[in-house]
């Protein structure tokens, strides 16, 4: 296990418990000793090392055998150095996230769109190309991205059964795709309330959240992505296509972390979301991509509406402020929290029974009461990592994989015991929905679901 | 005394310690019994009733005096009526803010310049325009509205004293504008950063302030209105010139809590505050223009640039999400802060010594200690109250008066005792300072001061 923050600490004991194994089967590297004691209460070895480019290899090949697990939740380091070698050595590997080496997401130097997701998942698409078998490795594979592709799926058969809709599961993403489709579905939203919160606010010059300061604000400063349906028809002032690979994924020309979208979960009711770029935006609008003589005649438009928990939005705040340059302070809560629930689901939208909100609401204290180390957050993460495991074990020499790859109902039976309340709700609302009519708001009355109606200028 | 909320209980026992005069002096007007026990506490009597267009004059009429005081503490009562009144009766008369009656700010089918600060104050001003004398009336002398405007007037008197300039106090507004422009002054921001906060936090549907939500929510969903400066070379692509009046401000199509604005303060640093349209960017901007033949040949822009408590940055962030449909539970915090510096000031940029910050910092802690039933908001806009009924008592014959008609060293001298800190201090800062290199924003590098590069977008 490379990197034990809060996501790797959260994982080792359900690792333990789930899989039956002893600790002297795991070993954590990190750059430095574990100061959270969980490692040492857990009876796991930690090899302190800094992996970088120059010396992953040298560092991990040792540890890696035929048939061991690589995980790595570890921020900056390389997915695709780490695929490479695990296929060398004849490991598994799985992440929760498709990370470059240092100093890609924030070089200003670098255009835009080789900062972006796209371009890191088009160069592990190229990587896989002549290699379609091999020892199973899996990326982004943990709530969001991961999860949220086979809650997708389920979502879609949901809605197909409550229509009456005759469907076998599908076995092709064009039948996902056709699925979809059939369904009216034009966007997908990855929509995401937290509120978990400590009883300690956050300080001025601190930022606070319930995951990854580091990891967060990363990816929120890379261009916001999102998967570009056909049924757009206002192309946004800011927007670029790529011009190179799969093409089911824009940029626009600001962070995500600057960019605000209108969402809705059941609880939350209506809500301004960050439109933060995320894997399961490009692969998700990919996957469900349907095509007639070369034309794209089908894809849902597909992003992430991040509403992270309230110190989070203060954080947010006080960073775009300081034009985001980061906070000194950084604290990830868990112990202190004193309630909340993670409420994350796939908000699917136009289909017939209005929009459908499907996933998990997971409280604090459900949380604690399934696993040690872990806030509700990471436990949805942990639930993606298992279910990944899991389908890798039974599909051990699928070479390198997304979350839409594998079977759904695999990696949602492993991760239900830890999701919570699984639900899946209807709702009426749309993003032109209560609009004050206080003042003129640029929108496209004769279609809700254009993305010029969710965004929030 | 009209209204009883926040600012009334603040004021009234200042009112008693200040003039010296007993409770029986007072009346308060509202329109229910006061639950806050404040009033039985102090010994004032309450009249229970809600003041509309129809009864404002049979209640409050037989009770203002000739010499009387009517103070306006309330929300949604016309201050322009009671201003008649008062002229009627021979009554002094103060408000903190100039409001219509109940149905202007929020009628759709108004046009936004109706809904403007810009049209409320203008007519006041076509009232006051045969009517030089009589009975003072002083509107919008609180904090800010109020107090801000004394303290451009004493920036300016140490901006130039700090440069070693030659200067009277001068005696009429092209003097005071005379002296802006010698000292390079282009832009004013009314630069607040709230830091108070309760141990409790906000929870969800709850909008907390540490002042009047009805009053904060109105007035933020008013169009944002700026004092536009001669400087200003790139026209808001949705500004909007008013076409009648005095012509110093503009207003955008869209309201202040949607509208992001780069500014400054000593203790907080670079933040984003919301550009609230408030009376002093209007009053401000018109008293420092300077015109030749009848052509405008110098003002600054002037605005509002306020970052709200953290708990209140929240509560916008979520009526936001719900198209401004106001959380039905409202909660003040007085009372239950344990903590926090309400730093307000303006902010003079442009000069060669850097952007002068001129303002008082008053801690929740400084503000128990000077008056009971207070919070460092509070105070601040008492000490307005106080300083502007002083300077009434002493010219009883003035008329209708705004903040910047005021000799602001009567104001600033009774207002002193209860600002905490009054300080100015010199930054370095400019709004196209420290910039992330990341995106590519939309700038005037030429000109720091151009509001193109305040604004957020
Ligand atoms: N897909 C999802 O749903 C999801 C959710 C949360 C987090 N994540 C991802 O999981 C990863 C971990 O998140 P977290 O919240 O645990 O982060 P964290 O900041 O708490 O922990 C990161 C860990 O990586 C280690 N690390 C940093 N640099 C390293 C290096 N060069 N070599 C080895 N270890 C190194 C750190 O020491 C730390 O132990 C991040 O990449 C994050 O983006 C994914
Ligand atoms: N200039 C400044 O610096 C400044 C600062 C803060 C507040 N204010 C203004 O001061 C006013 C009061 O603010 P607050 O924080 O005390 O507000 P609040 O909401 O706490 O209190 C408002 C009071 O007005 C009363 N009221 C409402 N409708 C009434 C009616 N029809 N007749 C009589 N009374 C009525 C309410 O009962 C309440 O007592 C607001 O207009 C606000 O905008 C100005």
């Amino acid at each position: 296990m490379l990197g034990f923050g809060l996501v790797g600490q959260a994982t080792a004991p359900l690792l333990l418990r789930h899989f039956d194994i002893g600790p002297d089967r795991i070993r954590i590297v990190k750059p430095s000793e574990d100061s959270s004691g969980v490692a040492a209460e857990l009876g796991i070895e930690v090899t302190v090392a800094q992996v970088d480019e120059g010396n992953h290899a040298a560092i991990l090949g040792p540890l890696l055998e035929k048939g061991d697990f690589l995980l790595n939740l570890s921020v900056n380091v390389s997915s695709l150095a780490l695929i490479r070698l695990c296929r060398e050595r004849g490991a598994f590997y799985l992440d929760t996230c498709n990370e470059p080496w240092p100093g890609r997401y924030d070089d200003p130097a670098l255009p835009l769109s080789r900062r972006s997701n796209y371009s890191l998942r088009e160069e592990v698409l190229a990587f896989r190309l002549d290699k379609r078998n091999g020892p199973t490795a899996i990326i982004t594979q943990g709530a969001n991205p991961g999860l949220a592709s086979s809650l997708v799926k389920q979502a879609l058969l949901n809605m197909a059964a409550d229509l009456q809709l005759e469907t076998d599961v599908p076995g092709s993403y064009e039948g996902w795709a056709e699925l979809a489709r059939k369904l009216g579905i034009k966007v997908i939203h990855i929509a995401e309330r937290d509120t978990q919160a400590a009883r300690r606010r956050k300080t001025p010059g601190e930022f606070v959240n319930t995951w990854s300061v580091e990891g967060f604000v990363d990816e929120g400063l890379q261009p916001a992505e999102l998967g570009w349906g056909v049924h757009e028809r206002h192309w946004p002032a800011d927007a670029v296509r790529h011009g190179f690979g799969s093409d089911a994924a824009i940029y626009l020309k600001r962070p995500g972390l600057g960019t605000r979208v209108r969402s809705w979960t059941p609880l939350e009711g209506p809500y301004h979301g960050f439109l933060v770029t995320h894997a399961e935006s490009i692969s998700i609008a990919d996957h469900l991509t349907l095509r007639e003589d070369g034309e794209v005649i089908y894809r849902p438009t597909v992003h992430y509406a991040y509403h992270p928990c309230d110190d989070a939005v203060l954080s947010l705040h006080e960073v775009a402020g300081k034009n985001w340059q980061l906070q000194k302070k950084h604290r990830i809560i868990r112990e202190e929290i004193v309630g909340g629930t993670d409420e994350l689901g796939v908000l699917l939208m136009g289909g017939d029974k209005g929009v459908y909100w499907y996933g998990s609401r997971l409280t604090i204290g459900q949380a604690r009461k399934l696993a040690p180390y872990n806030n509700a957050t990471s436990l949805q993460v942990v639930a993606g990592i298992l279910g990944g495991m899991a389908w890798a074990l039974r599909n051990p020499d699928a070479g390198v994989v997304e979350p839409d790859d594998l079977d759904h109902r695999v990696v949602l039976e492993v991760a239900l015991p830890y999701l919570g309340d699984l639900v899946g709700v209807y709702g009426a609302w749309t993003p032109l929905k209560d609009r004050s009519p206080l003042f003129h708001e640029q929108t496209d009355p004769e279609d809700p679901w254009q993305f010029i109606n969710v965004r929030v200028d």
